[in-house]
Parts: structure tokens; C-alpha cells; sequence
């Protein structure tokens, strides 16, 4: 029978759906009171490192998949799981529109004159102006990745006739994208585009890649925002952008590191607009969240495979 | 033959499509240096009360028709304009992506936790949290107007799930619109809704109608949004209900009066956003607007009728 480590809450409907299914369900009360060995666990739904680092360095682990409640999962031990053959499923999907409407909010802050206004509060400053008032049918976006975030993303901006391009690892087309290019020859796409949005996952092949070199390449950009992950982005590299005018604002939700740091340079420059890595929170979680459990654990039961939302190990999404 | 006043700026194009009609375009210096006479202008293209006041207030003008730049037009002297049966025409219809795009930044700015990140600034006090972290799925909204610029906000909120009432002055169906209420039956729309937004025109039937007794019927609602005008809020009203949590946010992009004083009590609440009347800002907008002033002209100048954007004066919209 399998033991299902609920890290992430589940109702009593959902308790009841998943013990129909003939899957057990211990939480970490029953592990900490020795009820259940951390070796019996066969399926954690969550991680926190607490908990679940004692299951899966068990020495006689049974852990067979870890159904994550995020979509990026670098915060995994991933080169431990992939040794151990353990099975990956990601919460992909779920924070799409979350961090679309956060995208939109950034675009608009800068666009519609909320940040102007923000600037002239302390002065109680009211003038019927603001720098950089645009209608978005007037701007140009591009996006580095085209997955689920960017595609909803896309069909957003595509709704407010901006025109999208998108970048992924072949340039493959994709969904509400007007085009795309790939990660190794985007610079046409980039081009053309006032807004700059970096989606991808934190990876050993996005980290640093906007960097000195990658601003350089900008002229006179509107807006770069970041709700891939802080380490995609050197932070002396982008702050140099804005002090030579190469792109004149930045919305960053992620930074390197988390939590930044009170002497960080980016606080001090009112160019940035820094919200703390909430862009992809949702409300209801556990039940957003639930269906691809569900899913996933009706061919587990049954075949031992995952349907849905399986991260590829080696590329780290 | 007509005299068109050209306050708006045409360019040569424009110019020369608007000649090409039979029209003469007249501008503010010819009047000034006396090689035009305020008598003679037959059409205005614009509103600017130096240059339009003297025109309208000549002893023999014969002036028929304005072409507005706004869609409200409560800056003009109506019941003069109607008593010499003038006929206006507003621009209705150029401003709504840009409100609703404002709308929709004022609404992700509180719901996607940059608000809650502005307040921590000042402390550098970077913390994965933030107030009221909502996907727009988990919201309704109710608009006061169905209009233009409420019928594009309705379209982009109902593309994000969220739920769409309208008030007009019937309840009669409009565009994308899941229901609608007359404006002396609304209160079972309100009841669900969390945000409320105010698009409504400045006229005597929209003064102070978001008094104490309308905020007296809020509980616990997440937003009022006011981009119609200044004169519909009673702005102790507003600040009674921020008090009393009946409301917990407010975005005012037009306030009364305007500009706003530095000793205004709107100023000291943190829970206000203000923004000085810049949500219908439009770039391009001689572009945009020509298009209106061009569908009318060519009735204009066969029949002495406009065809389109015709402003009932005694309704002051």
C-alpha cells in the first residue's frame, strides 16, 4: 500500500478521495510520535526541508515520487533524487495567471503613472502628468520562456494588442506568441521589444545569463522584469543598464540573494520596483494544487507512472 | 464654407484630408494676428477656454459644432453651448484601454502585493509575504457605468475569470457584462462584489453619489477604484469607510478638487493610491481622435450632422 506523506493540507474530501484510492495518508505528527518510519514513505505531496530531508535520506527509503506545490524546483536536492530514481511532479500550471496579473500590475505600475505618482507622495505633489504614459497596444514585449506562465502571459498582453515574442530552446512556436526565437539567437526578437520579461526556471544554464554582456545589448528599453529566479540576473550588470539609460525601469519579484540583504544596491535605486518572491502566491492552494495530485495518483496506484506535470531531472524543470 | 478651429494638432495628412473635404482650417494665431474672426469659426477641433471661450462668446458666431479630446466633457459651458443649439461630440471610445489598463494596475497593485511591498520599502524589510494576495479569479467587481471604457475593463477582467456587474440607468444588458442593475436598484450587484469602480460621468445626477450612505452599506470590501470623476465622491464619506474597514483600499486617479491641496486628509492615508488624473491619458492621441472628427465631418458637410460621439447636453454625457 502507499504511504502518502501529506506535507501540503489536505480537506476531508480530499482525504477521503485519496484513501478511496487505496493510498494511505501519514502526516508528520505520525513520524515524529514514530508512528510510521520515514523509510515507509512512498509519496511526499509538499517538501519542507525539515520534513521531508529525514525521508528521503532514510537509509531504507522507499520514496517513489514528490508531487512539489511550486513550479520551479530548484530548491530540491535534485542530483540526490535523480540517484535514488525518485520522480519529480511540479505544480506547473497553477501560478500561471497569478504571475501573468503580477506581470500586467509591473507593466501598468510603470506604464499607467502609479510610479510617478508614488515618487511626488512625499511631496503631496498633484499634477495632472506622469513620465512614461503609454496605452499597451503602443509597447512590444518578449519573454524568455514560452511555458505555461508565459503563454498566459502572452494571451493577457495579446488581448491588449501588445505584440509578444517569445524565447525557448529551439524557437519551436507556441501559444498567443506572435513569434519566437531561440535562448541562442533571440537578439532580433529583443530588437524590437520595450518590455523585457525573464520566465525561466533556475537552472545551471539561466544563471547569470543577464549579465553585463545581455544588457549591453540594450538601447533605450522601458522595463525588465524578473519573476524567473534572482540567479538569472547579475545584479551589477542590471544596475549599470539603468544608470546608462539601456532600459530605464526593472520590476524584480526575485533576487539573488532571498532574503535581499538591507545593503543591498538594488533598494537604493528608485528606478527598481522590488516585490519579496509573491508573484506566484496563490490563495486556495490546496485546492488548485489538488487535481494534479489526483491525477498523477491515479496511474501511480495503477501503473507506477506519473500522468502530468513530470520535471526532467538533468534539465531541472 | 466651414471654418474648422484647429486647437488639436492635425498633421499634414490630416491637414490636407480635411481640405480636401471643402473645409478651412483656421488656428488659434490666424485669430490672434485678425486674418480670421471669431465669428466666422464654424467647427472647433479641441477645447481650450483662452482660445474657445471668445469664440464661443462672439457677438455673430457661428459656431455649430465642437469635436471634444475627452470623453467627459463637464469642463464645458454646457447650458450655453445647448442654449446655441451647438452641437458636441465627444471622444468617447479612445480613452478605454488606457482606463481599463490603469484600472487593472491600480487592482494588481493591491492583489499582487506591490502595495504591501511600497509600505516595507522605507524599512528595506524584504519578507516573503505580502496583504491580500488574490488571483483575480477569487475576486467580483461591480462598475458604475456601462459605457466605453467600463465595457473594455469588463472584457479584460472577464478574460482573468473575474466576475463583472454594471450599473446603468435602466439595468439594461450591456457587453460583457454577467449582469447588470439600474442605478436606483444596485445594491444586490454590490452585495458580491470586492472591488467597486466608479466610471461614471461628472454631472448633477452623479454629484457626491458615493456619499456616507452608500459607504455605510460596504462590509469588508477589498476596493474602491474612482477614474469618472472627483465630484461623485464625498471625500469624508470615503475616509469614514477606510476607517471602519468597510473598505480596506482606495485608488483615486480624479479627486475633488483638483488639483488636490497638500493639506488634504485623501494625502495622509496610506491605504489611498492617487494618481493625478492621468488614467485616460493616451499617447498618439491626435492619431486616435482624427478618425472621430473625420466620420463626422463628412456628414457634417453634406447634411450639417455629426454621425457619431454626440453628447446629449441636457444629460451632460
Amino acid at each position: 500500500m502507499e504511504q502518502l506523506l501529506a506535507i501540503m493540507p489536505l480537506s476531508e474530501q480530499q482525504r477521503s478521495t485519496v484513501r478511496n484510492m487505496g493510498v494511505n495518508i501519514v502526516t508528520a505528527d505520525d513520524i515524529a510520535r514514530k508512528q510510521v518510519a520515514p523509510d515507509d514513505i512512498t509519496i511526499m505531496y509538499g517538501w519542507n526541508a525539515e520534513i521531508s530531508l529525514p525521508v528521503l535520506k532514510a537509509p531504507h527509503s522507499h520514496l517513489k515520487w514528490i508531487q512539489t506545490f511550486s513550479a520551479g524546483v530548484d530548491y530540491l536536492p535534485l542530483s540526490e533524487i535523480a540517484q535514488h530514481h525518485i520522480v519529480v511532479t511540479n505544480a506547473s500550471g497553477i501560478h500561471g495567471p497569478a504571475i501573468a496579473q503580477a506581470i500586467l500590475g509591473y507593466i501598468f505600475y510603470f506604464t499607467r503613472g502609479l510610479w510617478t505618482a508614488e515618487q511626488r507622495r512625499p511631496e503631496r505633489f498633484w499634477e495632472q502628468s506622469a513620465d512614461d504614459l503609454l496605452v499597451a497596444d503602443e509597447t512590444s514585449a518578449i519573454i524568455f520562456s514560452t511555458g505555461h506562465i508565459a503563454v498566459e502571459t502572452a494571451r493577457l498582453l495579446h488581448q491588449m494588442n501588445v505584440y509578444v515574442a517569445g524565447v525557448n530552446r529551439t524557437g519551436h512556436p507556441a501559444d498567443n506568441f506572435d513569434e519566437t526565437y531561440a535562448i541562442d539567437d533571440y537578439q532580433k526578437g529583443l530588437a524590437k521589444a520595450d518590455i523585457i520579461i525573464n520566465v525561466m526556471p533556475g537552472t545551471p544554464a539561466t544563471t547569470g545569463f543577464f549579465n553585463q554582456q545581455f544588457f549591453d545589448q540594450l538601447d533605450h528599453k522601458l522595463l525588465f522584469i524578473n519573476v524567473g529566479r534572482g540567479s538569472s540576473v547579475v545584479n551589477d550588470a542590471l544596475l549599470n543598464a539603468l544608470k546608462q539609460g539601456r532600459v530605464k525601469y526593472a520590476a524584480l519579484d526575485v533576487v539573488d540573494p532571498e532574503p535581499l540583504p538591507k545593503d543591498s544596491p538594488l533598494w537604493a535605486n528608485d528606478h527598481i520596483l522590488l516585490t519579496p518572491h509573491v508573484s506566484g502566491v496563490v490563495d486556495h492552494l490546496d485546492t488548485r494544487l489538488f487535481p494534479i495530485l489526483y491525477d498523477n495518483l491515479k496511474t501511480f496506484v495503477s501503473t507506477g507512472l506519473v500522468s502530468r506535470n513530470q520535471v526532467d531531472l538533468s534539465a531541472g524543470y
